[in-house]
C-alpha cells in the first residue's frame, strides 16, 4: 500500500499519528516561509503543510509540484491553527517529512473543480479528468448505490439475476438493430439487443417465476438530445402475476430507492388512466408537482362570433395562479412560446381575473364580462389568476396546453428538483395508428395484452382496445414501462395479424418464442426502467450524460477513445465483408 | 396473483388452510377412484389429489391434463396418508376443488426431470424447457447468488461497480474482436470489448480508486471445448497499492465466497512462484489438492548406456502412491495415455518399488538395483508405490509429466470435486518468445509491469524479466489472473517497443491511455474472474455452458433463436456495407 489512510478520513483525533498520505495535488499554496499543499483523492482533502521545520530534500521538492501531480508524503498529524469547518478533514494537516513524486501531470486542459472552466467537448475528450470531478464521480458513486439498491430490493424478493446474452437474433421491429457480423458464419451477423423481452419471456416459460438484470441495450437512432446508443435496464419479469401485483410490487422497489437513496418517503403513489392523463394533463407523463390541470371550453365559447374558436376542434387552457400581474411583454413573450413549431399553436387568448375582480381578455370584443366569468368557473379561478387559452386541432392543442403547463409551472418555480411524485399511467392503448404506413404499431411492444374486456374490439375497432400496460412517471419523465404479457398463443397470433405480419414473417421474427409457448407459458407481466434516466433524476440533472462514465456524443462517438474506426482490410476480409461507401 | 403460496412452501403446519396454487403438471398418476398430479414451480412440488368427492367438472379438466400443462387448483391442505421424505412439502397435498388450466402444452421432446433423457443438442434447442430441470436452474441461482456475494463483498471494500461501454474502439492485439458496423459513421466501426482493461485503467487515472464490474466481455476466437464468444468477467482495479495488497484483497474475495456460498473454510491459500509451479507440478495451473509432485533424475541416470535417457534434454517423472501393484495391461494404457499427440512422450520407463523392497523397472538391463534405490530416494517413494518416468526437451517433459500427474490423481480419487485447494501463482515471465513470428509478446497484456528489479533486463535479457503478474488458481483451473500496471508512460513506451511496435501503432492503438498517463495516472493494479468457470466450479460442473442460461454452441450458433442469421438488404444498405463470401 502506498499509503496508511485515504485523503478523507483523518480527524483531529488522528492527531499526532504517523501517516502516508497518496494522491493528487489540487492546489499549492506558496505563502513564502510556509507552503499548503491540497491533496485530494476520491475520499476527499487533506492538507500537507511545510515550513522551514522541513527537510531541505523535500522542500526542493514541493517546488516542483504541479496541479494534478500523483504524490505520497510522510507525516505527522497536527492540529490546524485555522480551521476550515467545511471539509471533514478540516481541523487537522499534515506537517511533512518524506514526500514522493509518484507521477508528474501536464497541466489539465480544464480545472478540476467542481465547477470547471472546460466545455462539454474538452470534457468528453479528457473525460479521465472531468472524472476527477467531485460532482461528475459522486454521480457515479449513486449510480452505483442506486444499482446495489435496486439488486438487494429484488433479491430479498426471490427475483433470480439471470444474464441474457448480448449477441441475439436481429428482430426488425422497433428500432434499428446494432449488428455484429459473424466470422464464423460468414453473411450472417448477430444484433445486439434492443433488450432481453422475448429471452425474459423465454425464462418466465422456462419457469423462472422472477427475473431481473441490469442490462445494456443497444438502439442504433439518430440520436436526439440525451439519448445514447447504449443505455441501461432495469429489466424485470414475473410470473403467475397480474398488473396490479407488478405496480405494488415496483411501486414497492421505487419507495425503497427514494428512501434508501434519498431519504425521501413518498406519500401517495396514484394511478392515472392514460385518458385521464391526456385529458388534464396533455400528456401521458404528467408531472404532478403541481396542479394547473387542463379544463376545456369548447362548448362554452362557440358561436359567439368569434371565428378562431367557431372552427377550432378544441379550445381549452389552464389557469396560472397569481398571475394577473403578468405585463404585455410577458404575454406576448408567451404567445410567441406557444408559437414555436415544437409547441404549434396558432395564438393564445388569455383572460386576467384582477384582484379588483374584474376580468379583462384579449377577446374582450367577442365575449361578455358574465361569458368569461363562466370561464373563470370552469377554471376555478379567483382573483389574481391568468387564464392562457389555446385552440384548434384536439390531440395537438392538449399537447401544446399541457407544455405551456410545464413552463408556466417552471415560470411559477413549482417543479421543485427535490419534490418527487411518482405515478402510474396505466391502460394505455394497445395499438397506434400511423398515418404515414396507414397501419397499426403496437404502441408497447406485439407481446403486450389487451385487457381481456377489450378483447372483443381487437378486429372491430382495434384503435379502441386498452392494453394491460403501465409506465411509471415521475416529475413528468417517464422511467419505467412495461405490460402483462399475451401468453395464449392463439391471441399472439390475432395480435401479428392486426401489426401486419404475415404468419410466415412472424415465424421468422418471433418463431422461436411463439414455439415455447406451445410448451406450457405461464402468465406474465414485466417492466423495464432506464437506468440512466432514473439516475440522473435521483442526481439532479437535467441530462442523461453525466450518469454515464464514458458516453457517447451525439454522432454516437466516443471522442476519447476516438472511435467508431476504420479497421484492418485483414479484419474485413475475415468476415468477408466490403465497404461500400455510397456518394453523399 | 395466480396464487396465494407457491409449490414449496405449504407444511403441516398449513393443514386445513384454502389456498390456490399454479405451476407445471410435473406427473399425472391415475389410480382409478384416486389421480394424484404432481405440480411443479421454481420453488417445489405439491401434490394434488381428485377422488371420488371431487367436483365432476374438476375431475373432467384432470383427465385432460397433460405434462407440462400450465394450471392453477383451488384446494385445501390436509395431511397426507403416506408421507413423501424426500421433499419438503411431502407430509401435506392438496384436496382440489377448483382447477383452471391456463395453458397446454405439447409433450416436451425430452423428460424435464433431474436426468432428463435429451440429448446436448435437443437440449439446446429446446433451452427454455432445458432450464426447467432442477440441476439446470439451480445452477443459475447459484450463480445469481454468488454474483450477490461477490458484489456484497466489494462493495463493503469500497470498490465502486462501473459500468464501462459496449461500443468501443478496435485495438487488434491478443485475441480477435468482434466489431460492430457504424451506420452514423459509414465506413467505421466499434468494437465489442475482449475486457475493459484500458478503461478499468483510465478510471484509476481517473481517481475512482477502486472499481469492479461483472461484465460480458466478447472474443472472436475459433470455439475450442468450453470456450464462448461472450462469457463474464468479475473485472477489478484498485489504485495506490502493490501486489500483496491485490493478492490479500481477492484471498479475502476467495474466501468469503467458499464459506457464503459453499459453507467451505479454505485453510491455506499458497502463494507459488511460476518456475516453481512449472518445476514440481509441471503446469502454470497446478492442482494442489494432492502432492506426487515432479522430480529430476537427470544428472543421476544419465551415462549408463540407456541411449533413451542419455540423449535426453530432461528425465523426471512422478511417483503414485500404493500403485506398485499396477498390472502389465494397465501400465501398457498409461505408456499408450503418455503416448497421444497431446501429451507427446515417446515412451515411459516405471519403476515398482514392491512392498517386499525389491525394485522393478522397464529399464532393469541398465540401471542395477541399487541404482534405482537411488530414484526411489529422489522420488521419497515406499514399499508398495510406483514411479513412472518421461525423458525428452525439458519443458515438454514437465507438461507431458504435469498432465501423466492428474491423470494418476485421476485415477486415485485423489482429485475430491468437493476440496478446494486454491493458490496463487506469481512472478510470471513478463514475455513470451514467439518461434513463428520471431517477436516477443507480452504473456499478460502490455501493461503489466516488471518487477522492479528485473527492469535493467528488458533490454539485455528480455525473455528472464519476471512480471508483477499473478493467477488465482483453484483444483488446477485458472480461475482469475492479473498484475501490477505499468502507471510510467516512459517505462510503457519501452514496453511497447520491445513488443515490436512503432511509436505510431502504439498511438493508433493506446493513444488515449497513453495520453491519460501524461495527466498523474497513479500506481495501479488489477484482476479479473472467468465469472462463468467459478460458476462451474462452485456447481460442480465439468463444463461452462450450463452456467450460462443461453449458450451458444462450438459454431457460436445460438441453436434455440437460429443466430446468427441473415439481415435484410436494406439493413445491410444502410450499413453502406457488401456480403463478400469468399468460395470455399
Amino acid at each position: 500500500m502506498y499509503r496508511t489512510h485515504t485523503c478523507g478520513e483523518l480527524r483531529i483525533e488522528n492527531q499526532g499519528t504517523q501517516v502516508t498520505l497518496a494522491g493528487w495535488v489540487q492546489r499549492v499554496r506558496n505563502l513564502g516561509g510556509m507552503t499548503f499543499v491540497d491533496l485530494r483523492d476520491r475520499y476527499g482533502i487533506t492538507q500537507l503543510v511545510f515550513d522551514e521545520n522541513t527537510n531541505p530534500t523535500v522542500k526542493s521538492k514541493v517546488d516542483e509540484l504541479g496541479r494534478e501531480y500523483v504524490i505520497q508524503a510522510l507525516g505527522i498529524v497536527r492540529e490546524r491553527s485555522s480551521k476550515n469547518k467545511n471539509i471533514p478533514t478540516g481541523d487537522i494537516e499534515i506537517e511533512v517529512s518524506g514526500l514522493n513524486i509518484l507521477n508528474a501531470s501536464l497541466v489539465p486542459p480544464f480545472t478540476i473543480e467542481d465547477e470547471s472552466d472546460g466545455g462539454d467537448d474538452i470534457r468528453m475528450k479528457y473525460r479521465y479528468l472531468d472524472l476527477r470531478r467531485n460532482p461528475v464521480r459522486n454521480t457515479l458513486i449513486l449510480r452505483a448505490k442506486m444499482a446495489h439498491a435496486v439488486r438487494s430490493y429484488l433479491n430479498s424478493n426471490d427475483f433470480i439475476e439471470t444474464e441474457t446474452p448480448v449477441l441475439i437474433k436481429s428482430t426488425p421491429e422497433g428500432a434499428r438493430d446494432f449488428v455484429v457480423p459473424s466470422r464464423m458464419n460468414p453473411g450472417e451477423f448477430y444484433a445486439l439487443p434492443q433488450s432481453p423481452q422475448q429471452l425474459k419471456q423465454l425464462l418466465m416459460v422456462a419457469g423462472f417465476d422472477r427475473y431481473y438484470q441490469i442490462v445494456k441495450c443497444f438502439r442504433d437512432e439518430d440520436l436526439r438530445a440525451d439519448r445514447q446508443p447504449e443505455f441501461t435496464q432495469i429489466d424485470c419479469e414475473m410470473s403467475f402475476v397480474e398488473q396490479e401485483d407488478v405496480l405494488n410490487m415496483f411501486e414497492g422497489l421505487t419507495r425503497y430507492l427514494f428512501n434508501e437513496i434519498k431519504g425521501v418517503e413518498i406519500s401517495e403513489f396514484p394511478r392515472m388512466p392514460y385518458a385521464e392523463a391526456t385529458k388534464n394533463y396533455g400528456s401521458d407523463k404528467p408531472d404532478i408537482r403541481f396542479g394547473m390541470q387542463i379544463k376545456e371550453l369548447t362548448g362554452l365559447v362557440k358561436g359567439k362570433g368569434f371565428q378562431v374558436f367557431d372552427d377550432a376542434e378544441f379550445i381549452g387552457g389552464i389557469c396560472a395562479e397569481g398571475c394577473a400581474e403578468y405585463t404585455r411583454k410577458q404575454l406576448d413573450e408567451l404567445t410567441n412560446w406557444v408559437k414555436r413549431p415544437q409547441i404549434g399553436a396558432k395564438g393564445m387568448v388569455y383572460v386576467k381575473y384582477n384582484t379588483d375582480g374584474s376580468l379583462k381578455s384579449s377577446v374582450d370584443k367577442f365575449y361578455s364580462p358574465e361569458e368569461l366569468a363562466k370561464w373563470a368557473e370552469v377554471f376555478g379561478a379567483k382573483p389574481g389568476d391568468l387564464m392562457l387559452i389555446l385552440s384548434g386541432p384536439k390531440n395537438a392543442m392538449l399537447k401544446a396546453i399541457g407544455e405551456l403547463r410545464l413552463e408556466m409551472g417552471n415560470q411559477l418555480g413549482l417543479r421543485d428538483k427535490n419534490v418527487f411524485k411518482p405515478l402510474w399511467v396505466v391502460d394505455f392503448p394497445l395499438l397506434e395508428w400511423d398515418e404515414e404506413t396507414k397501419r397499426f404499431y403496437a404502441m408497447h411492444h406485439p407481446f403486450t395484452s389487451p385487457k381481456p374486456e377489450d378483447i372483443p374490439l381487437l378486429e372491430t375497432d382495434p384503435g379502441a382496445v386498452r392494453a394491460n400496460a403501465y409506465d411509471l412517471v415521475i416529475n413528468g419523465v417517464e422511467i419505467g414501462g412495461g405490460s402483462v404479457r399475451i401468453f395464449d398463443k392463439e391471441l399472439q397470433a390475432r395480435m401479428f395479424n392486426l401489426l401486419g405480419f404475415t404468419p410466415e414473417q412472424a415465424e421468422y421474427q418471433f418463431g422461436f418464442l411463439m414455439n415455447a409457448f406451445k410448451y406450457g407459458a405461464p402468465p406474465h407481466a414485466g417492466i423495464a426502467f432506464g437506468f440512466d434516466r432514473l439516475t440522473s433524476m435521483f442526481a439532479g440533472l437535467d441530462s442523461i450524460r453525466d450518469t454515464i462514465a464514458f458516453p457517447k456524443n451525439n454522432s454516437g462517438r466516443d471522442v476519447m477513445m476516438d472511435c467508431p474506426s476504420v479497421i484492418s482490410n485483414e479484419q474485413l476480409d475475415e468476415l468477408q465483408l466490403k465497404i461500400d461507401l455510397k456518394e453523399k
